[in-house]
């Protein structure tokens, strides 16, 4: 019977403000990194990988906190944990002083994610399946009782969350083989970060054209003559019928978000994305209900399943952009699948950054395999960007994710670059340091 | 011309969950603790003390985050700070890397509120008045130019936001007379903390009633028999007159809330506060409805100004309990007192904790003299508890705040206070692991 040995976590820095990969209206010099938790066991070459992803700055207060909250696990029983997951993630998300710090939002809560997403990598990783393989054999019953339903009882309770995942049980084996010849679709933000020139814009469009893409998303927000410079060059390129979203990472109040998306309104954008604050559930309902037919998205800053849930009972958003290391790992993100499902509102779940693509494609899968079962409106970010650090990177193939086949969660970085990459006193970093000081 | 030459940042913790002082529904053993900070400067006695509150665990990552949040501070210009408080506010917030761990919520936030607080205390110690009598003598144009507006301008541009306050201008200094002879009315919470008898509680709510407050607040929501038992005792002893509230420390999902208050309505309580989830606007608008003319109260946990200003929005509160240790200090404070007076709804600043009082009370006399201009439906919380670690310690008679006369934000704890209680390394500390580990 294999226990839990130790904690390891690891703050990891990549230098993409270097090169601008990332850069956007708000976020013009982030460094992809991750608060990344290993949990040892005692069992031969079994072991949890699980992150939440940062951009610098702090993710050490992330490994710190992530310390903290996986200080429970250690000596326990590995079999015991991954048989009722839901029963660990609510012991750890109760520490009452802990919780005083977000609740559920902030520092503690990415801690959390990062903790609880390699609790699940272990999980399937014991089970010998992937992540979107594991969750897709469990029963609703099971499914319910892992997903943290708190305070979103007025929306969806219990007993209709379970109603809906068994309505959709038939299904999916068949959903299952449908993905396994066709993957699931995903689009591209490569082309389209603020820092890159025209050309480099013009260049990449083009490619993603070439690799099959039916959507490509464009930065916006920092300039409106820029904006409509790009959005022309990029609608030139990819002609009328492959769809263009553009993102705002938050940088507008509400009266000016409907009056910038309208200036914009001519390139046909399928959707804006984060107009404004993430924490405003009513500004998103009056920006939507101002700048239809264009749709509003968000989600990659949604804090937690509460927030979620205002989103959808306002009318608040046409795509929900969940995020996989932000939210409280699979427990609050069943939950919030749950609550997209019944409100009929497609989740395109946020990626990019370091190995969020890994872990949203289970994800993805699994919703439509036993949430959704459907495709309609959805589509999965896709940046193509640091997956050589990861020892099973996802695959994309004509815009679409090939599932995968290796146990886990897809999340365990390479062990080279976590010591290349590692913060402060990782390879990269004290050359780059003695660089500085000569 | 002084300079900030260091920052210092102390993780403090009081033992209180020995004695069950602070006890609720939700944190059982909360140790009541602060990350401290103290700005020092080259100018002889001059330095800035803040702070945020915190309940034990996670205060190391609060102190952390302070230190990274107030970097920027130092070698900085005392002088040149505190002539623009709204520009250094907003350069430490909008460090894009720290951002991204929030945004403006959790540790970082929490940090940011520490820092800035610390900044406050500066500039009115370096003003020689109190802090309450700085921010009364700015003028309308300074106040908003240092309150935090941004994702606000839907609700309240800043146009109105002057106007609002020049509008209240003429009143001042009559309005300061009237509170130097009768206080800022307060009420007490320390009668009815959870963990307490019926005995205690009902000594308490004899003591209060006999020291003159109108108003006392009880903590429920574990039991509901208890909580019938307990409003009965508190009733009983305060007679019909005097306010009682009830406070269920966000156990409740919204369902369950408007079922447990209708179940003491019997007792005439003024307010339900914290029913649910601090997040769920929706869900308090929906309490609201049901169980009015109860009113509904919420914001010690209020992560942000977007928060509030949805909660005025959506009509979904009848009293704002802003925190001045979590909101991110004086700015954003301004921010949701200036939206509360616009939307026509108190503010009642939730105190207690460590410290907490000596902020809100300067807060409080501030909305009188200069935002509200109205004491209708305000009462500030006041709880007896900590306050001996204090240089200068509120003062309440009669139930209420004794005008503050010191120069700064009356946060400064005594040094020794800080040697004895700091963690994991004060006196105390170490004198309990040592009696813990024989």
């Amino acid at each position: 019977m294999p226990r839990i040995t130790s904690v390891e976590a690891v703050d990891v820095r990549f230098p993409t403000s270097l090169t601008q990969d990332g850069s956007d209206a708000m976020n013009k010099d982030g460094d992809h990194s991750a608060a990344y938790v290993v949990l040892h066991t005692d069992a031969d070459g079994l072991a949890g990988h699980g992150f939440t992803f940062t951009i610098g700055r702090g993710t050490d207060l992330c490994v710190a906190a992530a310390l903290q909250r996986a200080e429970p696990l250690i000596g326990r029983d590995v079999g015991e944990l991954c048989d009722d997951l839901g029963a660990v993630y609510r012991e750890l998300q109760s520490d009452t002083q802990l919780r005083w710090l977000g609740p559920d939002k902030g520092v503690v809560h990415l801690a959390l994610a990062a903790v609880m997403n390699a609790v699940w990598d272990l999980a399937a990783r014991r089970a010998g399946v992937p992540l979107w393989r594991l969750l897709s054999e469990m029963s609703p019953e099971q499914l319910v009782d892992a997903a943290d339903l708190r305070y979103l009882t007025d929306a969806l309770p219990r007993e209709q969350a379970i109603t809906l995942l068994a309505s959709r049980e038939s299904g999916r084996r068949q959903r299952i083989a449908e993905l396994e010849v066709s993957g699931y679709p995903c689009y591209t933000t490569s082309a389209g970060w603020l820092g890159y020139s025209d050309a480099k814009l013009r260049r990449l469009c083009e490619e993603a054209v070439a690799a099959g893409y039916n959507y490509v998303k464009l930065k916006v927000g920092a300039s409106l003559d820029d904006d409509i410079r790009r959005c022309r060059i990029a609608r030139e390129v990819l002609g009328p019928d492959v769809h263009l979203m553009i993102d705002a990472n938050q940088v507008w109040d509400v009266p000016e978000a409907i009056e910038w998306v309208k200036a914009l309104a001519a390139f046909d954008p399928l959707w804006i994305e984060e107009p404004t604050s993430p924490d405003d559930v009513l500004g998103h309902a009056a920006i939507r209900k101002a700048v239809a037919p264009i749709g509003v998205a968000t989600g990659e800053h949604g804090m937690n399943r509460v927030l979620f849930k205002q989103m959808f009972q306002a009318g608040a958003i046409d795509y929900c952009q969940l995020d996989a290391a932000r939210l409280g790992s699979v427990n609050e993100i069943l939950a919030v699948y749950l609550l997209a499902a019944w409100f009929d509102v497609p989740v395109c779940p946020h990626a990019g950054g370091v190995g969020l693509c890994e872990l949203v494609q289970h994800l993805a899968i699994f919703d439509y395999v036993a949430v959704s079962g459907s495709l309609d409106g959805r589509v999965t970010e896709y940046v193509d960007h640091l997956h050589e650090h990861f020892v099973e990177p996802c695959v994309v193939r004509n815009g679409a994710y090939v599932l995968p086949g290796a146990p886990g969660y897809s999340a365990e970085m390479y062990r080279q670059s976590l010591e290349t990459y590692r913060f402060p006193d990782g390879s990269y970093w004290t050359a780059r340091a003695a660089g500085a000081s000569t």
